[in-house]
């Protein structure tokens, strides 16, 4: 059966290393049957900015509150154009990849922008209104995969399990877990090619030899296996069964794999 | 002695407990005899999305390549005049507060920008033009302090070590140690007032008594023990000494109580 995959993709040069890693995405997808849809947030001039504009019809015209205007918005079918058709666009897909190079250790301010805007009230959170029901695991995106593909300035022994600069899985947990995983998608590990700062052109070329050999999987890769919330784990849809951590902390508790991996 | 203080932030609604928490600091700051700086993101309509246009006269027209640009634009003294006037607050400060709604486990779009654009290439990172040599606990803002203090919707209970969200200050590690202590400051742990969604008047008038106590402290606290990078913990200046962390792993091995912290 045909897939449909969507590309979000934050990069301002066309000739960047992102956008190179867009195009072989593109044909290695399509050449695989797959419909792939783009969203260029740079070549769209994304509004990157969440304010009162997003909602020209307020419930509440005195005071801004996001979340109530989000929830009025999305139900009633006030939401701006732009940002019903990034959920159209996720609601078609059947996997997500989001292409980015990592700026201070998280995504471009542009790509945060259309997280902060079209995750909106009622679709991305507060699904079928019912509070935090949905989420982790379950959401209106549950089924569908995701995945972070990232282009690092520096080496990676930065980003390695003792790397200084923390290892990049547990840095993009936020991403993977909160954003992603949130809205009821399977992540799969994050594809990240490092040393971008002085790569060369083998380098690129043998970078994108891996890339279209990761995308060949991309529906048949085991996901990164985060906790379901309402898979046991989280007795009360807040917090992990301490007997389920044997005493460990730190974010990869909420994996599966967890005990393995500290164990390292 | 005076201390300076820049507070910057991050909310479109005037009346928003993020910008009521930003009027306590400033009374209570200016109260104990502090100078305060002020960078209202969304007041000042801060340009969010680091570009071309970041760089009107580019040593490379043909290829965007950011780092070379915003290197070339540091150095010559042609950056643009928001971003100078950031970056100089930066330098006068001697303590830097970042107040913010959390969105999706991280920072507004308008404040990452803010980092993306101010956190220029010879100041942030690339200082004195040495690659790597000042990072992690030197740099151009040594011996300044910062703080996040972040508006969290969701409950507590959702951010403790056993929390669904994961515990709060590996979220906001990228943060505190990739973007703060990355530059040479002291880091605070986070200020955080949980449950905003839902906070009664009463919560609010407790949780600004509990924000002004915090604040007459800004200059005793004991900041977070990150480790620095040429303190010896890194003897390649990239990957920490494995006979420090035991055999673990995680975020918190960058702390210098990882052991207590992670033996809970």
């Amino acid at each position: 059966m045909q897939k449909n995959v969507l590309i979000v993709y934050a990069h301002p040069e066309p000739t960047s290393l992102t956008s190179q890693f867009v195009a072989v995405a593109q044909q290695t997808l399509q050449a695989q049957g797959c419909d792939v849809m783009l969203s260029d947030l740079y070549g769209m001039g994304w509004k990157t900015v969440f304010d009162a504009c997003d909602f020209p019809d307020r419930i509440e015209p005195d005071r801004l509150s996001l979340i109530t205007e989000s929830g009025h918005a999305y139900s009633t079918g006030q939401q701006t154009d732009d940002v019903v058709a990034e959920q159209q666009k996720l609601l078609a897909a059947d996997a997500v990849i989001f292409l980015f190079p990592l700026w201070w250790f998280g995504m471009p301010a542009i790509l945060k922008g259309w997280i902060d805007r079209v995750y909106a009230y009622g679709f991305a959170y507060g699904y079928k209104n019912e509070g935090n029901r949905y989420r982790y695991g379950d959401g209106i995106l549950k089924g569908k995969r995701a995945m972070l593909s990232v282009m690092v300035g520096g080496p990676a022994a930065d980003y390695t399990a003792y790397g200084i600069n923390g290892q990049l899985e547990a840095l993009l947990f936020p991403i993977t877990h909160g954003n992603l995983f949130y809205t009821g998608m399977d992540v799969l590990p994050t594809h990240a090619v490092y040393g971008t700062g002085r790569i060369t052109a083998a380098g690129i070329a043998a970078a994108k030899e891996v890339w279209r050999a990761r995308l060949t999987q991309l529906f048949d890769e085991v996901p990164i296996p985060f906790r379901r919330q309402n898979g046991g784990d989280y007795p009360d849809g807040h917090t992990l069964a301490e007997s389920i951590t044997s005493g460990r902390t730190g974010l990869m508790v909420h994996r599966r794999d967890t005990l393995g991996e500290l164990a390292i």
